[in-house]
Protein backbone atom coordinates (compact mmCIF):
# COMPACT_ATOMS: atom_id res chain seq x y z
CA UNK A 1 0.00 0.00 0.00
CA UNK A 2 1.35 3.63 -0.81
CA UNK A 3 0.07 7.01 0.23
CA UNK A 4 0.45 10.10 -1.65
CA UNK A 5 0.79 13.41 -0.13
CA UNK A 6 1.69 17.10 -1.17
CA UNK A 7 5.02 17.66 -1.47
CA UNK A 8 7.90 18.08 -1.76
CA UNK A 9 9.35 16.07 1.24
CA UNK A 10 9.48 17.80 4.71
CA UNK A 11 5.74 19.79 3.89
CA UNK A 12 3.42 19.68 6.99
CA UNK A 13 1.48 17.29 5.07
CA UNK A 14 4.23 14.89 5.39
CA UNK A 15 4.78 15.07 8.76
CA UNK A 16 1.01 14.69 9.17
CA UNK A 17 1.36 11.29 7.20
CA UNK A 18 4.37 10.16 9.09
CA UNK A 19 2.51 10.64 12.20
CA UNK A 20 -0.72 8.56 12.00
CA UNK A 21 0.41 6.68 8.74
CA UNK A 22 4.22 5.74 10.27
CA UNK A 23 4.01 1.96 8.55
CA UNK A 24 3.43 2.51 5.16
CA UNK A 25 5.11 3.81 2.00
CA UNK A 26 4.71 7.70 1.54
CA UNK A 27 5.22 9.49 -1.83
CA UNK A 28 5.04 13.28 -2.22
CA UNK A 29 3.33 14.98 -5.61
CA UNK A 30 3.94 18.15 -6.94
CA UNK A 31 -0.01 19.49 -6.43
CA UNK A 32 -2.69 18.68 -4.88
CA UNK A 33 -4.61 18.12 -8.15
CA UNK A 34 -1.81 15.72 -8.97
CA UNK A 35 -2.08 14.24 -5.51
CA UNK A 36 -6.15 13.45 -5.72
CA UNK A 37 -5.02 12.14 -9.54
CA UNK A 38 -2.93 9.78 -7.83
CA UNK A 39 -5.55 7.95 -6.41
CA UNK A 40 -7.80 7.95 -8.75
CA UNK A 41 -5.87 6.67 -11.67
CA UNK A 42 -4.70 3.95 -9.28
CA UNK A 43 -1.18 4.74 -8.45
CA UNK A 44 -1.31 4.89 -4.71
CA UNK A 45 -4.20 3.69 -2.44
CA UNK A 46 -4.70 7.18 -0.36
CA UNK A 47 -4.38 10.70 -0.68
CA UNK A 48 -3.84 13.37 1.96
CA UNK A 49 -4.33 16.95 0.96
CA UNK A 50 -4.43 20.03 3.36
CA UNK A 51 -8.38 21.00 3.70
CA UNK A 52 -8.10 24.05 5.55
CA UNK A 53 -6.24 25.79 8.45
CA UNK A 54 -7.45 27.85 11.61
CA UNK A 55 -5.64 31.03 10.50
CA UNK A 56 -6.26 31.21 6.82
CA UNK A 57 -9.29 29.21 6.12
CA UNK A 58 -10.17 26.56 3.70
CA UNK A 59 -7.67 25.43 1.10
CA UNK A 60 -10.26 26.18 -2.22
CA UNK A 61 -7.98 23.97 -4.61
CA UNK A 62 -8.65 20.73 -2.54
CA UNK A 63 -12.54 22.09 -2.34
CA UNK A 64 -13.27 22.86 -5.62
CA UNK A 65 -10.93 20.13 -7.05
CA UNK A 66 -12.63 17.32 -4.85
CA UNK A 67 -16.58 18.62 -6.40
CA UNK A 68 -15.62 19.92 -9.58
CA UNK A 69 -13.04 17.28 -11.00
CA UNK A 70 -12.07 14.42 -9.41
CA UNK A 71 -14.51 13.10 -6.94
CA UNK A 72 -12.84 10.72 -4.14
CA UNK A 73 -14.73 9.72 -1.20
CA UNK A 74 -13.08 10.82 2.34
CA UNK A 75 -12.42 8.16 4.44
CA UNK A 76 -10.35 9.84 6.98
CA UNK A 77 -9.17 13.09 8.50
CA UNK A 78 -6.32 14.39 10.07
CA UNK A 79 -5.80 17.35 12.60
CA UNK A 80 -2.48 18.26 13.04
CA UNK A 81 -0.55 21.52 15.19
CA UNK A 82 1.78 24.04 13.00
CA UNK A 83 4.80 24.29 14.98
CA UNK A 84 7.20 26.66 12.98
CA UNK A 85 10.71 26.67 13.59
CA UNK A 86 13.51 28.86 12.39
CA UNK A 87 15.79 26.51 10.45
CA UNK A 88 19.81 27.26 9.55
CA UNK A 89 22.67 25.33 8.18
CA UNK A 90 24.34 24.03 10.97
CA UNK A 91 27.70 25.96 10.45
CA UNK A 92 25.63 29.05 11.26
CA UNK A 93 23.88 27.86 13.90
CA UNK A 94 25.75 29.74 16.50
CA UNK A 95 25.43 33.43 14.04
CA UNK A 96 21.47 32.84 13.23
CA UNK A 97 20.39 36.33 14.43
CA UNK A 98 22.99 37.82 12.13
CA UNK A 99 21.00 36.05 8.79
CA UNK A 100 19.97 38.35 5.98
CA UNK A 101 17.37 36.61 4.28
CA UNK A 102 14.70 34.42 5.38
CA UNK A 103 12.92 31.94 3.24
CA UNK A 104 9.78 30.48 3.15
CA UNK A 105 5.62 29.84 2.12
CA UNK A 106 4.24 33.26 2.91
CA UNK A 107 1.92 31.59 4.99
CA UNK A 108 4.36 30.71 7.19
CA UNK A 109 6.12 34.09 7.28
CA UNK A 110 3.12 35.54 8.09
CA UNK A 111 2.26 33.31 11.34
CA UNK A 112 5.68 34.30 12.74
CA UNK A 113 5.13 37.90 12.19
CA UNK A 114 5.93 39.15 16.44
CA UNK A 115 9.23 36.59 16.28
CA UNK A 116 10.54 38.25 13.23
CA UNK A 117 9.50 41.73 14.16
CA UNK A 118 11.60 41.40 17.59
CA UNK A 119 14.43 39.28 16.66
CA UNK A 120 15.14 39.54 13.06
CA UNK A 121 14.09 42.96 11.85
CA UNK A 122 16.74 43.80 9.50
CA UNK A 123 16.00 40.68 7.48
CA UNK A 124 14.49 40.48 3.76
CA UNK A 125 11.70 37.66 2.99
CA UNK A 126 12.21 35.54 0.39
CA UNK A 127 8.48 33.91 -0.62
CA UNK A 128 8.60 30.45 -1.97
CA UNK A 129 6.01 27.83 -2.54
CA UNK A 130 6.68 25.61 0.08
CA UNK A 131 8.06 25.65 3.67
CA UNK A 132 10.30 22.33 2.46
CA UNK A 133 11.61 24.09 -0.45
CA UNK A 134 12.79 26.77 1.50
CA UNK A 135 14.94 24.04 4.21
CA UNK A 136 15.94 22.92 1.05
CA UNK A 137 17.41 26.01 -0.47
CA UNK A 138 18.70 26.91 2.26
CA UNK A 139 20.69 23.24 2.85
CA UNK A 140 22.30 24.14 -0.57
CA UNK A 141 23.29 27.46 0.20
CA UNK A 142 25.52 27.00 3.29
CA UNK A 143 27.45 30.04 2.28
CA UNK A 144 24.68 32.25 2.38
CA UNK A 145 23.73 34.17 5.64
CA UNK A 146 19.92 32.72 5.31
CA UNK A 147 17.36 30.94 6.96
CA UNK A 148 13.86 29.21 6.67
CA UNK A 149 11.26 29.03 8.62
CA UNK A 150 9.38 25.04 8.90
CA UNK A 151 9.02 21.97 10.75
CA UNK A 152 10.83 19.86 12.28
CA UNK A 153 10.83 17.03 9.93
CA UNK A 154 12.04 19.70 6.94
CA UNK A 155 14.92 20.33 9.41
CA UNK A 156 15.62 16.66 9.92
CA UNK A 157 15.38 15.86 5.97
CA UNK A 158 17.64 18.23 4.60
CA UNK A 159 20.15 18.28 7.89
CA UNK A 160 19.26 21.19 8.73
CA UNK A 161 19.61 22.64 12.96
CA UNK A 162 17.02 25.10 14.82
CA UNK A 163 18.28 27.88 15.99
CA UNK A 164 14.71 29.08 17.55
CA UNK A 165 12.01 26.27 18.10
CA UNK A 166 7.95 27.48 18.58
CA UNK A 167 8.19 30.81 16.68
CA UNK A 168 5.23 31.22 15.52
CA UNK A 169 2.75 33.95 16.73
CA UNK A 170 -0.54 31.78 17.98
CA UNK A 171 -0.40 28.38 20.09
CA UNK A 172 -3.66 27.51 18.45
CA UNK A 173 -2.42 27.05 14.79
CA UNK A 174 -3.64 23.71 13.91
CA UNK A 175 -4.42 22.25 9.96
CA UNK A 176 -7.24 19.66 9.04
CA UNK A 177 -6.04 17.24 6.73
CA UNK A 178 -8.40 15.09 4.29
CA UNK A 179 -7.36 11.17 3.76
CA UNK A 180 -8.80 10.43 0.09
CA UNK A 181 -9.43 6.66 -1.05
CA UNK A 182 -10.83 5.64 -4.34
CA UNK A 183 -13.58 3.37 -2.53
CA UNK A 184 -15.18 3.74 0.47
CA UNK A 185 -12.68 2.00 2.23
CA UNK A 186 -12.10 1.71 6.70
CA UNK A 187 -8.61 2.93 7.03
CA UNK A 188 -5.48 1.34 7.65
CA UNK A 189 -4.84 2.74 11.49
CA UNK A 190 -4.69 0.94 14.08
CA UNK A 191 -4.58 3.85 17.21
CA UNK A 192 -8.19 4.71 18.53
CA UNK A 193 -9.93 7.70 16.25
CA UNK A 194 -11.00 10.58 18.49
CA UNK A 195 -14.54 10.83 16.96
CA UNK A 196 -16.08 10.93 13.50
CA UNK A 197 -17.57 12.90 11.02
CA UNK A 198 -20.38 13.49 8.04
CA UNK A 199 -19.37 15.36 5.14
CA UNK A 200 -22.09 16.70 2.95
CA UNK A 201 -22.46 19.00 -0.28
CA UNK A 202 -25.64 20.63 -0.82
CA UNK A 203 -26.28 22.76 -3.53
CA UNK A 204 -29.38 24.78 -3.00
CA UNK A 205 -32.52 25.10 -5.49
CA UNK A 206 -32.34 28.83 -7.53
CA UNK A 207 -33.89 31.80 -6.45
CA UNK A 208 -35.26 30.31 -3.07
CA UNK A 209 -35.07 33.34 -0.17
CA UNK A 210 -34.63 31.30 2.80
CA UNK A 211 -33.30 28.07 1.55
CA UNK A 212 -30.52 27.79 3.23
CA UNK A 213 -32.24 28.58 6.75
CA UNK A 214 -34.80 25.70 5.68
CA UNK A 215 -31.63 23.39 4.92
CA UNK A 216 -30.32 24.25 8.19
CA UNK A 217 -33.81 23.49 10.20
CA UNK A 218 -33.41 20.19 8.45
CA UNK A 219 -30.32 19.35 10.98
CA UNK A 220 -31.60 21.32 13.82
CA UNK A 221 -34.55 20.00 14.83
CA UNK A 222 -33.00 16.41 14.57
CA UNK A 223 -30.66 18.29 17.31
CA UNK A 224 -27.79 16.84 14.48
CA UNK A 225 -24.54 19.09 15.36
CA UNK A 226 -23.33 21.26 12.35
CA UNK A 227 -19.19 21.88 13.32
CA UNK A 228 -18.70 23.89 9.40
CA UNK A 229 -20.29 25.19 6.86
CA UNK A 230 -18.84 27.05 4.13
CA UNK A 231 -19.68 28.37 0.76
CA UNK A 232 -17.96 27.98 -2.51
CA UNK A 233 -18.81 29.47 -5.97
CA UNK A 234 -21.00 26.32 -8.01
CA UNK A 235 -19.54 28.13 -11.16
CA UNK A 236 -22.25 28.95 -12.79
CA UNK A 237 -22.49 32.34 -12.15
CA UNK A 238 -22.12 35.27 -9.28
CA UNK A 239 -24.44 34.27 -6.52
CA UNK A 240 -24.84 30.81 -7.08
CA UNK A 241 -22.93 28.64 -4.21
CA UNK A 242 -22.91 25.04 -2.62
CA UNK A 243 -22.57 24.43 0.76
CA UNK A 244 -19.86 22.02 2.73
CA UNK A 245 -21.71 21.30 5.77
CA UNK A 246 -19.52 19.02 8.51
CA UNK A 247 -21.93 16.77 10.80
CA UNK A 248 -20.01 16.11 13.83
CA UNK A 249 -21.30 12.09 13.81
CA UNK A 250 -21.09 9.20 11.89
CA UNK A 251 -23.64 7.93 9.27
CA UNK A 252 -26.44 6.43 10.77
CA UNK A 253 -29.54 4.78 9.59
CA UNK A 254 -32.01 7.20 10.79
CA UNK A 255 -31.46 11.15 11.20
CA UNK A 256 -28.85 11.90 8.35
CA UNK A 257 -30.41 10.13 5.94
CA UNK A 258 -33.59 11.32 7.07
CA UNK A 259 -32.11 15.10 6.74
CA UNK A 260 -31.14 14.41 2.94
CA UNK A 261 -34.19 13.04 2.22
CA UNK A 262 -36.23 16.32 3.24
CA UNK A 263 -33.07 18.40 1.61
CA UNK A 264 -33.98 16.37 -1.57
CA UNK A 265 -37.84 17.42 -1.66
CA UNK A 266 -37.07 20.82 -0.74
CA UNK A 267 -35.02 20.90 -4.05
CA UNK A 268 -31.70 20.46 -3.11
CA UNK A 269 -28.75 18.41 -4.79
CA UNK A 270 -27.20 16.52 -1.77
CA UNK A 271 -23.79 14.57 -2.21
CA UNK A 272 -22.41 11.84 1.06
CA UNK A 273 -18.57 13.37 0.75
CA UNK A 274 -17.50 10.80 3.15
CA UNK A 275 -18.20 9.54 6.98
CA UNK A 276 -15.31 8.97 8.46
CA UNK A 277 -13.09 9.05 12.09
CA UNK A 278 -10.54 12.02 12.45
CA UNK A 279 -7.46 11.67 14.31
CA UNK A 280 -5.50 14.62 16.36
CA UNK A 281 -1.63 14.28 16.37
CA UNK A 282 -0.49 15.86 19.30
CA UNK A 283 2.25 18.42 19.92
CA UNK A 284 5.16 15.99 20.43
CA UNK A 285 4.58 13.15 17.73
CA UNK A 286 5.44 15.11 14.98
CA UNK A 287 8.61 13.72 14.24
CA UNK B 1 -10.98 63.98 -4.73
CA UNK B 2 -8.55 61.11 -5.53
CA UNK B 3 -9.88 57.19 -5.44
CA UNK B 4 -7.41 54.17 -4.62
CA UNK B 5 -7.08 50.97 -6.51
CA UNK B 6 -5.48 47.19 -6.64
CA UNK B 7 -2.58 47.75 -9.33
CA UNK B 8 -0.69 48.15 -11.18
CA UNK B 9 -2.29 50.09 -14.00
CA UNK B 10 -4.79 48.15 -16.44
CA UNK B 11 -6.19 45.58 -13.94
CA UNK B 12 -9.07 44.60 -13.80
CA UNK B 13 -10.07 47.09 -10.79
CA UNK B 14 -8.50 49.63 -12.73
CA UNK B 15 -11.05 49.31 -15.44
CA UNK B 16 -14.37 48.74 -12.93
CA UNK B 17 -13.08 52.30 -11.69
CA UNK B 18 -12.88 53.78 -14.88
CA UNK B 19 -16.11 52.42 -16.15
CA UNK B 20 -17.94 53.96 -12.44
CA UNK B 21 -16.09 56.98 -11.92
CA UNK B 22 -14.80 58.44 -15.14
CA UNK B 23 -14.07 61.73 -13.76
CA UNK B 24 -12.65 61.46 -10.59
CA UNK B 25 -8.11 60.89 -10.52
CA UNK B 26 -7.37 57.21 -9.61
CA UNK B 27 -4.20 56.31 -7.96
CA UNK B 28 -2.49 52.69 -8.53
CA UNK B 29 -1.71 50.62 -5.20
CA UNK B 30 0.43 47.56 -5.06
CA UNK B 31 -1.42 45.45 -2.74
CA UNK B 32 -4.81 45.45 -1.30
CA UNK B 33 -3.31 45.84 2.33
CA UNK B 34 -1.74 49.31 0.74
CA UNK B 35 -4.69 50.62 -0.99
CA UNK B 36 -7.01 49.81 2.60
CA UNK B 37 -4.49 51.96 4.17
CA UNK B 38 -4.06 54.78 1.91
CA UNK B 39 -7.94 55.44 2.38
CA UNK B 40 -7.60 55.12 6.38
CA UNK B 41 -4.70 57.44 6.40
CA UNK B 42 -6.08 60.35 3.70
CA UNK B 43 -4.05 59.67 1.11
CA UNK B 44 -7.23 59.06 -1.16
CA UNK B 45 -10.51 59.53 -0.52
CA UNK B 46 -11.69 56.16 -1.49
CA UNK B 47 -10.71 53.05 -2.43
CA UNK B 48 -11.77 50.27 -4.62
CA UNK B 49 -10.51 46.08 -4.06
CA UNK B 50 -11.78 43.00 -5.38
CA UNK B 51 -14.33 40.93 -3.35
CA UNK B 52 -14.92 37.53 -4.71
CA UNK B 53 -14.80 36.26 -8.23
CA UNK B 54 -17.62 34.27 -9.73
CA UNK B 55 -15.76 31.48 -10.56
CA UNK B 56 -12.60 31.60 -7.59
CA UNK B 57 -14.82 32.53 -4.68
CA UNK B 58 -13.97 35.13 -2.36
CA UNK B 59 -10.55 37.38 -1.76
CA UNK B 60 -10.06 35.97 1.46
CA UNK B 61 -7.22 39.02 1.75
CA UNK B 62 -9.73 41.75 1.56
CA UNK B 63 -12.40 39.86 3.51
CA UNK B 64 -9.39 39.43 6.63
CA UNK B 65 -8.11 42.88 6.18
CA UNK B 66 -11.25 44.81 6.53
CA UNK B 67 -12.41 42.50 9.83
CA UNK B 68 -9.50 42.27 11.50
CA UNK B 69 -6.92 45.14 10.84
CA UNK B 70 -7.94 47.87 8.80
CA UNK B 71 -12.43 48.51 9.48
CA UNK B 72 -13.52 51.02 7.09
CA UNK B 73 -17.43 50.80 6.07
CA UNK B 74 -18.58 49.76 2.43
CA UNK B 75 -19.93 52.60 0.62
CA UNK B 76 -20.67 50.86 -2.91
CA UNK B 77 -20.13 47.81 -4.81
CA UNK B 78 -18.91 47.38 -8.05
CA UNK B 79 -19.91 44.21 -10.50
CA UNK B 80 -17.79 44.29 -13.84
CA UNK B 81 -17.96 41.24 -16.07
CA UNK B 82 -14.58 39.70 -16.50
CA UNK B 83 -13.50 39.40 -20.38
CA UNK B 84 -10.53 38.14 -21.19
CA UNK B 85 -8.41 38.96 -24.39
CA UNK B 86 -5.21 37.37 -25.96
CA UNK B 87 -2.83 40.54 -26.81
CA UNK B 88 0.77 40.35 -28.11
CA UNK B 89 2.83 43.25 -29.59
CA UNK B 90 1.64 44.89 -32.69
CA UNK B 91 4.41 43.81 -34.60
CA UNK B 92 3.24 40.30 -33.91
CA UNK B 93 -0.18 40.75 -34.57
CA UNK B 94 -0.17 38.86 -38.11
CA UNK B 95 2.06 35.42 -35.96
CA UNK B 96 -0.39 35.28 -32.76
CA UNK B 97 -0.90 31.54 -33.46
CA UNK B 98 3.12 30.80 -33.34
CA UNK B 99 3.56 32.58 -29.84
CA UNK B 100 5.40 30.62 -27.26
CA UNK B 101 5.09 31.43 -24.16
CA UNK B 102 1.83 33.17 -22.25
CA UNK B 103 2.20 35.15 -19.48
CA UNK B 104 -0.83 36.22 -17.20
CA UNK B 105 -2.10 35.75 -13.81
CA UNK B 106 -2.74 32.42 -12.47
CA UNK B 107 -6.68 32.44 -12.73
CA UNK B 108 -6.63 34.36 -15.95
CA UNK B 109 -4.83 31.42 -17.97
CA UNK B 110 -7.17 28.84 -16.29
CA UNK B 111 -10.27 30.69 -16.95
CA UNK B 112 -9.13 30.73 -20.97
CA UNK B 113 -8.38 26.44 -20.40
CA UNK B 114 -9.94 25.89 -23.48
CA UNK B 115 -8.89 28.35 -26.27
CA UNK B 116 -5.37 27.82 -24.96
CA UNK B 117 -5.86 24.10 -25.57
CA UNK B 118 -7.39 24.38 -28.97
CA UNK B 119 -5.32 26.87 -30.39
CA UNK B 120 -1.97 27.71 -28.62
CA UNK B 121 -1.39 23.27 -27.14
CA UNK B 122 2.32 23.71 -27.40
CA UNK B 123 2.67 26.83 -25.73
CA UNK B 124 4.09 26.93 -22.16
CA UNK B 125 2.66 29.55 -19.27
CA UNK B 126 4.25 32.34 -17.16
CA UNK B 127 2.31 32.71 -14.32
CA UNK B 128 2.41 36.83 -12.89
CA UNK B 129 1.14 38.32 -9.66
CA UNK B 130 -1.46 40.62 -12.45
CA UNK B 131 -3.05 40.30 -15.96
CA UNK B 132 -1.80 44.05 -16.55
CA UNK B 133 1.77 43.05 -15.59
CA UNK B 134 1.51 40.52 -17.88
CA UNK B 135 0.56 42.81 -20.16
CA UNK B 136 3.62 45.24 -19.39
CA UNK B 137 6.03 42.32 -20.16
CA UNK B 138 4.69 41.64 -23.54
CA UNK B 139 5.12 45.06 -24.29
CA UNK B 140 8.41 45.72 -23.15
CA UNK B 141 9.87 42.32 -25.02
CA UNK B 142 8.47 42.67 -28.46
CA UNK B 143 11.28 40.67 -29.91
CA UNK B 144 10.10 37.44 -27.80
CA UNK B 145 7.39 35.11 -29.24
CA UNK B 146 5.23 35.50 -26.02
CA UNK B 147 1.26 36.82 -25.40
CA UNK B 148 -0.39 37.99 -22.66
CA UNK B 149 -4.23 37.48 -21.48
CA UNK B 150 -5.74 40.38 -19.87
CA UNK B 151 -8.51 43.41 -20.62
CA UNK B 152 -8.74 45.91 -23.05
CA UNK B 153 -7.95 48.41 -20.52
CA UNK B 154 -4.14 46.77 -20.25
CA UNK B 155 -4.07 46.59 -24.24
CA UNK B 156 -4.71 50.15 -24.45
CA UNK B 157 -2.40 50.81 -21.89
CA UNK B 158 0.78 49.18 -22.86
CA UNK B 159 0.30 49.74 -26.47
CA UNK B 160 -0.77 45.74 -27.32
CA UNK B 161 -2.67 44.67 -30.18
CA UNK B 162 -5.72 42.10 -29.48
CA UNK B 163 -4.70 39.35 -31.01
CA UNK B 164 -8.29 37.71 -30.01
CA UNK B 165 -11.42 38.35 -28.24
CA UNK B 166 -13.07 36.96 -25.65
CA UNK B 167 -10.93 33.84 -25.28
CA UNK B 168 -12.27 33.09 -21.83
CA UNK B 169 -14.67 30.00 -21.36
CA UNK B 170 -17.72 31.02 -19.61
CA UNK B 171 -19.60 33.66 -20.67
CA UNK B 172 -21.27 34.36 -17.32
CA UNK B 173 -17.61 35.52 -15.08
CA UNK B 174 -18.33 38.18 -13.38
CA UNK B 175 -16.22 39.88 -10.30
CA UNK B 176 -17.30 42.44 -7.25
CA UNK B 177 -15.23 45.15 -5.85
CA UNK B 178 -16.19 47.16 -3.00
CA UNK B 179 -15.97 50.71 -2.64
CA UNK B 180 -14.33 52.00 0.38
CA UNK B 181 -14.48 55.46 2.05
CA UNK B 182 -13.42 56.46 5.65
CA UNK B 183 -16.75 58.09 6.59
CA UNK B 184 -20.12 56.44 6.06
CA UNK B 185 -21.10 58.91 2.86
CA UNK B 186 -22.86 58.95 -0.15
CA UNK B 187 -20.60 58.08 -3.17
CA UNK B 188 -20.26 61.18 -6.10
CA UNK B 189 -21.48 58.66 -8.33
CA UNK B 190 -24.44 60.29 -10.94
CA UNK B 191 -26.00 57.68 -12.69
CA UNK B 192 -28.55 55.27 -11.00
CA UNK B 193 -27.77 52.52 -9.01
CA UNK B 194 -29.07 48.99 -9.70
CA UNK B 195 -29.90 47.85 -6.13
CA UNK B 196 -28.71 48.42 -2.54
CA UNK B 197 -27.39 45.85 -0.11
CA UNK B 198 -26.54 46.11 3.62
CA UNK B 199 -23.32 43.57 4.49
CA UNK B 200 -23.02 42.36 8.33
CA UNK B 201 -20.47 40.46 10.01
CA UNK B 202 -21.46 38.38 13.14
CA UNK B 203 -19.76 36.34 14.97
CA UNK B 204 -21.67 33.10 17.08
CA UNK B 205 -21.38 32.58 20.70
CA UNK B 206 -19.18 29.58 21.54
CA UNK B 207 -19.72 26.05 21.22
CA UNK B 208 -23.36 26.46 20.68
CA UNK B 209 -24.72 23.36 18.43
CA UNK B 210 -27.32 25.20 15.81
CA UNK B 211 -26.68 29.02 16.58
CA UNK B 212 -26.43 29.84 13.06
CA UNK B 213 -29.61 28.41 12.36
CA UNK B 214 -30.96 30.64 14.88
CA UNK B 215 -29.16 33.53 13.52
CA UNK B 216 -30.51 32.72 9.76
CA UNK B 217 -34.25 32.32 11.26
CA UNK B 218 -33.93 36.20 12.54
CA UNK B 219 -33.60 37.02 9.08
CA UNK B 220 -36.54 34.20 7.25
CA UNK B 221 -39.20 35.24 9.52
CA UNK B 222 -38.26 38.86 8.29
CA UNK B 223 -38.79 37.75 4.83
CA UNK B 224 -35.32 39.47 4.53
CA UNK B 225 -33.75 37.88 1.57
CA UNK B 226 -29.82 36.82 1.93
CA UNK B 227 -27.76 36.56 -1.62
CA UNK B 228 -24.42 35.56 0.44
CA UNK B 229 -23.82 33.90 3.04
CA UNK B 230 -19.43 32.77 4.11
CA UNK B 231 -17.61 32.01 6.67
CA UNK B 232 -14.15 32.86 7.68
CA UNK B 233 -12.09 31.80 10.23
CA UNK B 234 -11.88 33.91 13.61
CA UNK B 235 -7.98 33.38 13.96
CA UNK B 236 -9.09 31.97 17.37
CA UNK B 237 -8.84 27.84 16.94
CA UNK B 238 -10.02 25.61 14.14
CA UNK B 239 -13.71 25.94 14.12
CA UNK B 240 -14.33 29.17 15.11
CA UNK B 241 -15.48 31.13 12.51
CA UNK B 242 -17.55 34.69 11.96
CA UNK B 243 -20.13 34.95 8.64
CA UNK B 244 -20.30 37.44 6.15
CA UNK B 245 -23.81 38.04 5.30
CA UNK B 246 -25.17 40.15 2.95
CA UNK B 247 -28.87 40.81 2.78
CA UNK B 248 -30.30 42.53 -0.51
CA UNK B 249 -31.80 45.66 1.03
CA UNK B 250 -30.76 49.25 1.99
CA UNK B 251 -30.63 49.53 5.85
CA UNK B 252 -34.01 50.60 7.07
CA UNK B 253 -35.59 51.45 10.54
CA UNK B 254 -37.27 47.70 11.65
CA UNK B 255 -36.25 44.99 10.26
CA UNK B 256 -32.57 44.68 9.99
CA UNK B 257 -32.17 46.65 13.65
CA UNK B 258 -34.61 44.31 14.73
CA UNK B 259 -32.86 41.47 13.45
CA UNK B 260 -29.93 42.81 14.83
CA UNK B 261 -31.09 43.20 18.47
CA UNK B 262 -32.05 39.80 18.10
CA UNK B 263 -28.72 38.38 16.79
CA UNK B 264 -27.21 40.48 19.94
CA UNK B 265 -29.64 39.08 22.74
CA UNK B 266 -28.83 35.62 21.74
CA UNK B 267 -25.07 36.35 22.30
CA UNK B 268 -24.05 36.91 18.66
CA UNK B 269 -21.13 39.90 18.05
CA UNK B 270 -22.64 42.08 15.17
CA UNK B 271 -20.83 44.56 12.93
CA UNK B 272 -22.69 46.14 10.27
CA UNK B 273 -19.79 46.54 7.53
CA UNK B 274 -22.11 48.88 5.34
CA UNK B 275 -25.17 49.52 3.55
CA UNK B 276 -24.22 50.64 -0.23
CA UNK B 277 -25.65 51.03 -3.69
CA UNK B 278 -24.38 48.44 -6.35
CA UNK B 279 -23.33 49.45 -9.82
CA UNK B 280 -23.14 46.75 -13.09
CA UNK B 281 -20.40 47.94 -15.57
CA UNK B 282 -22.15 46.58 -19.11
CA UNK B 283 -20.01 44.93 -21.17
CA UNK B 284 -19.76 47.22 -23.47
CA UNK B 285 -18.51 49.88 -20.91
CA UNK B 286 -15.69 48.45 -20.14
CA UNK B 287 -13.41 50.75 -21.74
Amino acid sequence: MKIGYLGPEGTFTHAAVEAIFPHIRNVPYHTIPQCMDAVRDGEVELAVVPLENALEGSVNLTIDYLIHECNLPIVGEIIAPIEQHLLVHPSQLDDWMHVERIYSHSHAIAQCHKFLHRHLKHATYEYVTSTSAAAKYVSEHPEEKIAAIGNRLAAKQYGLAIAKENIHDYDYNHTRFIVLHRERDLLPVTDKEDGFKTTLMVMLPKDQAGALHQVLSAFAWRKLNLTKIESRPAKTGLGNYFFIIDIDQKMDDVLIPGAIAELEALGCTVQILGSYPYYTVKKTSLV
